[in-house]
């Protein structure tokens, strides 16, 4: 596992199909060529997105006799969730916001006549 | 905001300073020379990494007239945070098996002098 796993996970996810690839595999193990297969891609170009996903420690390959097969490795998404996790108030402060925003505007618009509440 | 937010989120969150800025940012506005003081690292340097988050939607700029004070956007954040967790069952899903191993690991050990059930 790299020095600093955050980084080589947000650098592994940066990319839409690598992204594609781990939707895939939630779904349960599968070989190089039924992961290539939705993508109109050659199979050395998805090889190279799989070695980026392996070396961040997001996905294992198993050698196998016909393919090799490929696994996700769920530890490094759950990191990512943890880190993304601390700036949660933050964004659910912002929502709080508009939501009293919203209700003070609905307040006015029920008491429209009366004089509205200055702030 | 850009047309594969994911992706330039991801990209952006893929440097340790850039983090580090972003947890400084956790706590309220800032300018940018509060914000540069505990890297070693110069102004302008500190102002490309700033360019890269405010490309990314992850902060935003006020001009004043002294200081260009920075803030946390934090939708994007909240945007990782649903990504990450569509993989949520997948790291539970480990801990439980791996959970499961080590309570029969115990059990094994508790009936010590039994023999052992064979699986």
């Amino acid at each position: 596992m790299p020095a600093d796993q955050l980084t080589a996970t947000f650098a592994a996810l940066a990319d839409p199909t690598r992204r594609a690839i781990l939707a895939r595999l939630i779904a349960g193990e599968c070989s190089v060529t039924e992961l290539a297969a939705p993508f109109d891609m050659s199979l050395p170009a998805v090889s190279k997105h799989l070695r980026v996903l392996e070396r961040a420690g997001l996905i294992a390959r198993r050698p196998d006799a016909q393919f090799r097969h490929c696994r996700l490795e769920a530890a490094p998404l759950k990191e990512v969730s943890e880190w993304a996790e601390k700036y949660r108030h933050v964004w659910e402060h912002r929502l709080n916001r508009l939501d009293a925003y919203l209700q003070e505007l609905q307040t006015k618009e029920r008491s429209h006549g009366r004089k509205p509440r200055r702030k």
